[in-house]
C-alpha cells in the first residue's frame, strides 16, 4: 500500500524549503539569457549552414537544457551540506580517513606525553589534579576538538597524614614497642621520591589504633575464611588479619574480614604473587616488586562518590552524613613484603595450608596465629582523614557531522597514587595522542565523524570510579538516550605479552575488526596484526579470548547504572604468570623509567593500544550502520546460561524452580538476533529514517538488559546480565543476582524467604531476556507491542 | 569548518546505491529517441525555415536537456519511496487529511457503536471480556489497521458470588436480624437487569464477616478521620465505619480507614453528592442517582496486577503470594442511599458537624455514633473472592510512513462493571469510530501518517488499570524509547457542559489546536468549536483550565513509571455542580438509554470528543516537528514551586532547607526553554537527522523527569513533578514527594530523619529539573554534557 498513496509531483511546489544556497540556480539563470541572445543573432542562410545551426543550436540546447534540469532538480531538493554528508555515507567508510588518523598516531609523541605527564604525583583532589586538568583541557583546545572543558564535582576523599604516619607494631607483652613498619617506600632509583608522594595507606581505611592478636587469612576471599572458621577452626574475631594482596580486590578482603569480626587488617603483597623472579631480579632492573614496594588503593566497596549516592556530586548537592554510609569501619594498612616478614615470621598457631605458603625470601612456614610468639601482640594505628575535596574531569568533544547526538565516549582516568606511569597514565598519554591525530584531520578539513566523538579523562578513579560514576549520575538522561558505546582504556600497557578486551558481547566485531587493521609491536615471533598475536596467544576457539566487565575501571558506571555497551582495552602481561596485576601495580615505582626502560622502550604496544582504540572509535563513529553483532551476545549468554545450569539447576529443580521461562526467552532471543541481522544485511540503506531506527535498535540492546529496579540489593547494579561480582567487584559475573541469592543459601536466616527471591529473580532474568528479544524485533511490526502468543 | 571538509562531487559516483523504481528513467531515454528521429527527418531550406528550425531545434533541444539533466539528477539521489515521503513532509501536513478524517467521523456510527457494547454486560475476566476483545480485534481488521492482535495477561481479579451474596445487617442486641441491605439494584427501566450483571461490590474487598458499632465519617478523607479523632472523640478502632462516595479515590478511605484500626467499611452515595435535584428527579428519567443506585469499583491503591509489581502478568511470570500483596485486610461493601438510610437513621452519638450532614431524604440529622440506637449492632458479611482470570487487552496498529519506530498511541479501556455505557463504552464506541475514519483513508491509499498510531483497548482497567499497567510493564523498553505521547479517552462523555483535559503540560498547545479544529456539538448558546466553549465555560486566564494529571485511568502507568507524556480527554458536567462524578458512576444503570436518551441524544457530544481525539493524534502522527511546547510545562511549573514555597518554605527554612537549588535549576529550566523554541523556529527542516534530534527532544522532556529510584517510599511512581497524590490517587499532585514527606512531618515518629528525608528530596527534585534543561539544551554543544560552571 505504501508504494501509491503518494502523488508527489516530483517537480512541484518545493518553494516552501528554505533554500539559503540558490546561488547556483540563479548563476545559471543568467547564463540562459547570454546564450539565447547569441543564438538570436544567427542570420545565415545556406544549407550547410543550416544544419550546421541545427546541429550547434541542437548541441548548445541539449547542453544548456541538462545544466538547467540538472541545477533545478537540484535546487528542489535539500540543498545543504547535510544531504551532501548523508549521500557521502552512503558510499560506505571511508578507508583513507582510517589510515590517515593510524598514520598520524606517534609512538614518540606518546613517549612524551608519558614524560610529562609523571612528571609529579597526581593525586585526586591535590593541586596536581588541577593543574593535569588544565593541561588536558589545553592540549585538547590545542588539538583542535571542537570544545573541552572541566567538569569539577566536590566529592568524599581519603588522604594519609604525612605529619602523622601510619605504622603497624609488634608489641612487647610489657607494651613495648619491639617492631614498627616503615611509613613509607625507599628511594631506589634516583628520583622516584618526590615531596608530593602519598604515603602508602588504603583510602576510605578507618582512623583508629587497635591492638590484639594477628592472623594469617591467605588472600582474605570468602573462601579463606570460611575455610579459616570450618576447618581450621581459627576465630578472627577481635583479631586483626593479615592478608596477601591479589585475587580478588581489596576491598572486598576488607569487608569480608569485617563481616567476620576482625577489628583491623594489615594487607601486603607477596613475592609469590609480585616477585617470581627473586629479591634481586625486581624495580629498578625489572618490573617486579621490591621489598619496600607497596600497593596502594581504595577499599570503598560500591562505585562513585561516597556521599551522594546514585545522584551527581555538584556543589549544592545533598550529602549523607558520614556515618550512614558504608565505608570500612576498621583502620586498614599496606606494607611491602620486607615489613611483612616480620610479622608472619612471628606468627604463632599452626602452619597454614600449602596453598596458603607464600613465598618470602627466608620464611619457611607461613603459621595461621592467632597471636605471636612470646606473647606478642600487633598495634595498627591509622591516621587516614576523610575530606571533602573538588576534583575535576575533563570533557572534549568532536561534535558529529550528521548525528552529533550520538556519542561515541572514550575514557581513561588521570588521577594516579603516584606517578602512574602506567596506571594510568600509559592510558592518557595514548588518549592525547588520539585527540591530536583526530583534531588535525577534523582541523584541516578532511574528516569530520558522522557521530559526536566525547573525550573524557575522569577524576578520583583510583577513589572508587568517581570522576566517571558521578558524571554518568549528572548526565544520565542524556546519556542513556544518546550513547553509542563507551570505550575505555584505563592503563594502555600492564605487559608485552598480547593485547586483551573486556567487552559487552556486542562488540567483540567491532574489537576484533580494529585489531586486524592495526599492525602489532614488533617483538621476536610477532604476528602481523594485534588481532593475529592476540589469536595466538590467548585463544577462544578461534578467536581471540575477550572477557566479560565486571568493576575495577570507569566502565563500570556506564554499563551498570545505564546499560551502555562499553570495552575495556589493554595490552597485557602472560596469564600464565598466574598474578592478578603486573607487580608495581599501585606503587611509588610506577615510574616513566620502569615504562620507557623496562615495559615499552619503543612506545610500540602503546602505539599498538592507541590505534586499536582509535579505529575502534572511528568505526562507531563513521559507519553507517553500527558495527554491533547481537549474535555475539547470545553465543556468550549461551555459555554463562549453561555455566548457570551447571552450577545450579539441580538445587533448583528441588525447589520446584526451573530454566523453562529462560531457556523460553532466550530461545527467542537468539531467533530474534539472527532475523536482525538478516533484516539489516537486506536494509533499504538510502532512507536515513530505516538507518537511525536499526541504530537505535542497535544501541538500545544493554539498555534492554537494564531493570531500573537493579539487582537484588543492589540497586544501582542494573544490568541483569552483568555485573562485578559481590564478592570480588574485579570479576564480571553473569546473572549476578543468582550467584548472589544463591550464595550459602541453606545458611541463611529464612533459606524459604530466599528461594522465594531466587524463584522471583529467575522470572525477572526470563523477562529482561525477552526485553531484549523485543528491543530488536523488527520496530514496524505489531510483534514490538503485542507479540503472538 | 563544516562548510567544507567534504570535497564531494555531486554528479559522482552513486552506482553503489540500490535502485529499484528506476522506471522513470528508462521511459524518459525512450522518449529521447522518437524526438532525435523526428529532428532528424527534417529537411527544409528556406531562411524563414532556418530560422524555425533552429528556434525548434533549440527549444526541443532544451526540452530534451530539461528532461534528461532533471531525470539524469533524479537518479543519483536515493531513489526511494522514503525520500518522496520525506520531501512531502517538507511541504507541511495536509490539512484536506485532517478534514477527510474529521468529516468521516460519524455521531450515528458512535451511537450504534455503543448499542452494541454495550448490550450486555463485560467485566474484566469474565467470557464477555474476551468475546468483546474479539469483537474489537475483528473490527480493526476489517477498517484496516494494519495490524491488529490480543495481548492478555492473567491477573487477580475479585467477585462477589452471587450463590452467597454480601451483606450489610443490623442486629438486635439478642443477635437477630433487625434489617439487611439489599443483595442487588433494582430494575428501574426494562433490560437493565442483565443476568450477568454483577452484585454490587468493591473490588479486592477481604472476604470476612465482622460485627460492630457504626461510626459515620463522611467522605472517608485523611481529614475526616482526623477531625473525628481529635476533634470529635470518635475513636474508630475495632468499629465500622460507614463512609460517604466522593471527593476521593475509594480505595484511600478503606485504606486510611484500614489505618485508623477499623475493621469493616460501608461505602454509600449520599444524594447530596449523587441526586441533588430530589428523590424524583432520577434514573430512568434523568443522570441523577436513584435510591437503589450503587457505585461498584475497586479498592487496590495501587496499579496492575497486584501480584505481578513492577513486571508483566505474562503466564509463567513469578508471582507474590497474596498474602504478601497490599490489598484491603478488612471487608467492605457498597449499598445505595435508600438501604443507607436505615443505617444513619439508626446512629447514636453525637450528630455530625453541619460539613458533614449528608441530604438523604427524610434523615433530619446525621450522628456519628459509634453505634447504634437500642444496642444495635451492624454485621458486615463479604463473600468476594479473589481469582486468578485471562483478561485481554487489544493492540491495533497503523504502521508509520517514515517514522514507524515513533508510537503515537491512543487508549481507552473496554472492561466495564456493568453495561458500562458511560465508563468505557462511550469511550470505546467513539475509539471505534476512529479506526474507522483512520482504516478507511489508509485503506484508500490517500493517507498514511508519518510515524506509527497505536491503538489500545485495555483489560480490567476498572480493576487498578491491570491491561495497560501489564502492557507498559511487558513494553516498557520500546515504549521508554519510541513514544511520542499517550492520548487517553476513558470516558468519552460524561456531561454535556465542556470538554476538559488533563495533560502533562507539554501537550496543551496540541489539545488546544486540535479544539480549535473540531466544531463543538450544537446546544443553546454554543461557540464555534469545541475550544471556544471549552474557554467560555472553564477558562484559566486567556486559556482554557487543563488540570495535570493524577490516577484513575490508564494514563497512570505511562506517565507515572516511564515518563511518557499524555493526556486525559473527555467531555464533562458543569464544575460548579460540585459533584465528584456524573451520578450514575459504576450502577447498572449506566445504560444505552441513559446515553441515548438523557446525556447526548444526539451523540454530538461523543462526535466533538472523537474529532478532538482523532486530530490531535493526525497531528502528532503527521507534524515534521512534534507539536509539544516546553514553555508551557516551565509556565505550569512555576506555579506549583510558587504552591509549594506557600506550604512550606517558612517551616522549612527553620530546618535550613532552602529553595536555592531548585530556583536555580527551575531558572535554568526556563531560559533553556525559551531558546530551544527558538533553535527549533529555526530549524533546517531540510535535514532528516536534525528533525529526528529535535523530535527526540521535545519526546524525552516527560522522560527526564523521571527518576529509576522512583518517589519516596513509592518506587514505581518515577515521575518527580506530576504523581497520584499519596491521600487520593484520583488527584494529580505536582512535586509530590515534597507532600509526602512534610504530611504531618511533627507527628512522624522520627521527625529528624523525616527532615533529613526533606532535604534530600528537594535536591532530587533540583537535579531533576536540571536534567530536563539539559535535556533541551542543543544537543550538538558540549554543553549538554559538560556545563559551563
Amino acid at each position: 500500500m505504501e508504494d501509491n498513496y503518494h502523488k508527489l509531483e516530483v517537480d512541484g511546489d518545493f518553494q516552501s524549503l528554505k533554500s539559503t544556497h540558490n546561488h547556483t540556480q540563479a548563476n545559471d539563470t543568467d547564463s540562459q539569457v547570454q546564450i539565447l541572445g547569441g543564438s538570436q543573432r544567427d542570420k545565415m542562410g545556406s544549407r550547410t549552414t543550416l544544419i550546421i545551426v541545427a546541429v550547434v543550436t541542437a548541441v548548445l540546447g541539449i547542453t544548456l537544457g541538462v545544466l538547467i534540469g540538472w541545477f533545478s532538480s537540484q535546487a528542489q531538493f535539500p540543498d545543504s551540506e547535510a544531504y551532501k554528508i548523508w549521500l557521502k555515507a552512503l558510499e560506505g567508510e571511508d578507508e583513507a580517513i582510517r589510515e590517515m588518523i593510524l598514520e598520524e598516531l606517534n609512538a614518540d609523541v606518546i613517549k612524551e606525553n608519558l614524560r610529562t605527564l609523571t612528571a609529579k604525583p597526581h593525586l585526586a583532589g591535590t593541586p596536581a589534579d588541577k593543574e593535569n586538568a588544565e593541561y588536558v583541557k589545553d592540549k585538547w583546545d590545542e588539538h583542535g576538538l571542537d570544545s573541552a572543558r572541566i567538569v569539577p564535582y566536590n566529592v568524599l576523599l581519603s588522604y594519609p597524614l604525612k605529619e602523622k604516619p601510619n605504622f603497624v607494631y609488634i608489641l612487647n607483652p610489657n607494651g613495648t614497642e619491639f617492631y614498627k613498619s616503615d611509613p613509607e617506600e625507599k628511594d631506589l632509583d634516583d628520583g622516584d621520591k618526590h615531596p608530593d608522594t602519598v604515603p602508602p595507606f588504603n583510602a576510605y581505611a578507618a582512623e583508629g589504633t587497635v591492638e590484639g592478636d594477628l592472623v594469617y587469612v591467605n588472600y582474605g576471599r570468602i573462601e579463606d575464611f570460611q575455610k579459616l572458621d570450618e576447618e581450621l577452626k581459627v576465630n578472627v574475631t577481635g583479631k586483626i588479619c593479615i592478608a596477601r594482596y591479589g585475587k580478588i580486590f581489596r576491598g572486598d578482603k576488607v569487608a569480608i574480614a569485617e563481616s567476620y569480626g576482625a577489628v583491623g587488617m594489615v594487607l601486603y603483597s607477596d613475592p609469590a604473587d609480585y616477585a617470581v623472579d627473586g629479591i634481586e631480579t625486581v624495580y629498578p632492573n625489572s618490573w617486579w616488586l621490591p621489598d619496600t614496594g607497596i600497593q596502594r588503593g581504595t577499599l570503598f566497596v560500591d562505585n562513585g562518590d561516597p556521599l551522594t549516592w546514585a545522584y551527581p556530586s555538584t556543589e549544592n548537592a545533598y550529602r549523607y552524613p558520614e556515618s550512614s554510609v558504608d565505608l570500612p569501619k576498621i583502620p586498614v594498612q599496606p606494607i611491602g613484603y620486607e615489613n611483612a616478614k616480620h610479622f608472619l615470621e612471628q606468627l604463632d598457631g599452626d602452619r597454614a595450608p600449602d596453598e596458603w605458603q607464600g613465598n618470602i625470601d627466608g620464611l619457611a612456614n607461613y603459621n595461621l596465629g592467632p597471636g605471636l610468639l612470646d606473647e606478642r601482640t600487633v598495634k595498627l594505628e591509622v591516621n587516614n582523614i576523610r575530606e571533602r575535596k573538588w576534583t575535576y574531569n575533563v570533557i572534549g568533544m568532536i561534535r558529529g557531522s550528521q548525528e552529533p547526538d550520538r556519542y561515541v565516549i572514550l575514557g581513561n582516568h588521570r588521577d594516579a597514587w603516584v606517578f602512574g606511569a602506567v596506571d594510568p597514565s600509559s592510558g592518557t598519554a595514548v588518549m592525547l595522542e588520539i585527540t591530536r591525530a583526530m583534531g588535525k584531520l577534523v582541523k584541516s578539513g578532511k574528516w569530520r565523524p558522522r557521530r559526536s566523538i566525547v573525550f573524557c579523562s575522569w577524576a578520583a578513579e583510583e577513589y572508587s570510579l568517581i570522576g566517571s560514576t558521578e558524571w554518568v549520575e549528572e548526565f544520565a538522561k542524556n546519556l542513556g538516550s544518546r550513547s553509542v558505546a563507551y570505550l575505555n582504556v584505563d592503563i594502555s600497557v600492564q605487559g608485552n605479552y598480547t593485547f586483551r578486551a573486556k567487552t559487552t558481547p556486542n562488540l567483540n566485531k567491532a574489537v576484533f575488526n580494529a585489531a586486524q587493521n592495526v599492525r602489532d609491536a614488533p617483538f621476536p615471533g610477532h604476528s602481523e596484526t594485534v588481532y593475529d598475536t592476540w589469536l595466538k596467544r590467548n585463544p577462544d576457539g578461534n578467536q581471540p579470548k575477550v572477557s566479560n566487565l565486571g568493576s575495577g575501571s570507569d566502565y563500570a558506571s556506564f554499563l551498570g547504572q545505564l546499560g551502555i555497551s562499553a570495552v575495556d582495552l589493554r595490552y597485557t602481561f602472560d596469564s600464565d604468570l598466574n598474578i592478578s596485576s603486573y607487580p608495581l601495580y599501585h606503587s611509588m615505582y610506577e615510574t616513566f623509567h620502569l615504562v620507557s626502560e623496562i615495559m615499552d622502550r619503543s612506545f610500540e604496544y602503546h602505539l599498538a593500544v592507541a590505534r586499536v582504540w582509535a579505529e575502534m572509535s572511528r568505526n562507531l563513529a563513521d559507519s553507517l550502520i553500527l558495527p554491533f553483532d547481537c549474535r555475539d551476545y547470545t553465543a556468550n549468554l549461551e555459555k554463562s546460561i549453561a555455566a548457570l545450569k551447571e552450577d545450579y539447576e539441580q538445587k533448583m529443580n528441588e525447589h520446584d524452580i526451573t530454566f523453562d521461562a529462560i531457556d523460553s526467552a532466550f530461545g527467542n532471543l537468539t531467533s530474534e538476533a539472527v532475523a536482525f541481522h538478516e533484516r539489516i544485511a537486506n536494509s533499504p540503506l538510502n532512507d536515513p529514517f530505516y538507518v537511525r531506527r536499526i541504530n537505535d535498535q542497535l544501541m538500545y540492546v544493554d539498555r534492554a538488559f537494564t531493570d531500573p529496579l537493579g539487582l537484588p540489593d543492589r540497586q544501582l547494579q542494573r544490568h541483569v546480565a552483568f555485573a562485578p561480582s559481590s564478592r570480588d567487584a574485579y570479576f564480571g559475573e553473569a546473572f549476578p543476582g543468582i550467584a548472589d541469592l544463591m550464595f550459602e543459601i541453606d545458611k541463611s536466616p529464612d533459606p524459604a524467604a530466599q528461594w522465594e527471591r531466587v524463584r522471583e529473580h529467575m522470572s525477572v532474568i526470563a523477562f529482561t531476556i525477552q526485553s531484549v528479544a523485543t528491543t530488536i524485533k523488527d520496530a514496524e511490526s505489531i510483534d514490538t507491542l503485542a507479540p503472538q502468543r
